[in-house]
């Protein structure tokens, strides 16, 4: 999966791009399914909010086997390996699930701010690229980007260890206020499959969700492997150390693992 | 200002109605000067969150010119007479204000409810009438709906009197997931000085706006006169007690206001 140069240009201009329908839904029932019971065990990797209710599980990959095909799929890592230039290792893998009528606010952040304060990373060469497995709508928490705001670098942020469960370098309001007036917001919509890629300096937030809906996202977060983090206080299943290039599978690695689960 | 038969019909079939820039940008002009005057000061009918962000303004009518006239301007009470077929008197009267960045959840709930239970309004002949001052878009904490919930009656609810700084009779998640599959969500959005039409036992609700936009709403809440309350235990500038019919002012009575202002 190679993108265009116009999607290419499209990407650089305005910090993200997202491409509807990319996975089969075969391969989502398969990622929802394991993602559901990923969420029922009792590990150090599960989030959760003071309800219980699960908000992010970090480093999936490492302990389930969809998701350690989904973190080397080809339509994941070839388009990011593009993007960045070169081979790329998994700085952080999250499977986000902002709760139906439960699902926090995330504040208005840029995610090299937090990669660059709290782990070392030396330049912006890092990106996600978030994968739906359920509808993403209006109503149940999408995420707002600020089209463009990539281009004025890393902004001045304060340690935000409050107003969400987990802690993040948030940016101040006139901040937000001022790249919005210029850029706009844009809340990209669309179904299960879908996915996004954003700039790492692209700055970003998310609403609560109050919808019956879930609304459950995966985020690779793919690292040039020359721009790995240099400082290791995070626990490593946050920021990983592995930084050995990401091999991808072959494209049909999720297909033929829910053909497999199927048959059983 | 006469709702068409398509108008009336769609109404009663999904419960409400959205009619963009009904009211001029000098209008409109107006009333937000007017209403960030009232936000500024320091009286009972204003509710603030605790950071001190003004959240409600009630019964502005009594107070102020601009809000009078708009208590009683034809565009806004002679669609609400045909609906309820009858004359009508101000049962609340609500600016909103969701600040930017502030703007605290809703949780879903049927206007009725809270009128019938705390005010002993005998019947859902009453219903809101609301004017965007903002533009409303999907990132600023629009009002949700799900369309045709109006027809099952008034639900069972509990009262809320902590996760908002409202007291409201809020709907169980079963309740209201099962109303959604049926009638789906829906957002309506559109410039500053659209209305929106809703019956009273419509479900809505609205989510947190963490835009730098603000996002007010005036709601009038108007009551065929037979229908009025029985029971007065919460203050009058929150549950009216007066129940003369409003007699319509002349259509220009806002924009005559503006041109005196824009004269001074």
């Amino acid at each position: 999966m190679k993108l265009t140069p116009e999607q290419l240009e499209a990407f650089d201009r305005e910090g993200y791009l997202f491409l509807p329908n990319v996975f089969s839904s075969e391969e989502i029932g398969l990622l929802r399914d394991e993602a559901r019971a990923i969420y029922a065990t009792d590990r150090e990797e599960v989030w959760r909010k003071s309800s219980g209710v699960a908000r992010t599980a970090f480093a999936a990959h490492t302990y389930n086997e969809a998701f350690r095909r989904l973190g080397a799929h080809p339509r994941l890592v070839e388009p990011v390996t593009q993007l960045l230039d070169g081979p790329v290792y998994m700085h952080q893998f999250k499977i986000n699930a902002k709760a139906a009528f439960d699902g926090e606010v995330w504040q208005w952040h840029q995610d090299f701010g937090t990669w660059h304060r709290d782990d070392e990373m030396p330049e912006p060469r890092a990106m996600n690229i978030a994968l739906f497995l359920d509808e993403v709508t209006s109503v149940n928490g999408p995420l707002m980007f600020i089209p463009r705001s990539h281009k004025e670098g890393t902004q001045a942020a304060g340690h935000d260890l409050e107003t969400t469960s987990y802690p993040l370098w948030t940016l101040d309001r006139a901040t937000v206020t001022r790249l919005a007036e210029e850029g706009g917001i844009v809340a990209p919509t669309g179904p299960a499959g879908s996915i996004l890629l954003f700039h790492s300096n692209l700055v970003h937030a998310s609403p609560s969700n109050i919808s019956p809906w879930d609304r459950t996202i995966v985020y690779l977060s793919l690292c040039h492997v020359d721009n790995h983090i240099r400082k290791f206080t995070r626990k490593d299943w946050i920021a990983h150390r592995d930084f050995t290039p990401i091999q991808p599978l072959p494209d049909d690695c999720l297909s033929e693992l829910a053909s497999k689960h199927a048959a059983e």
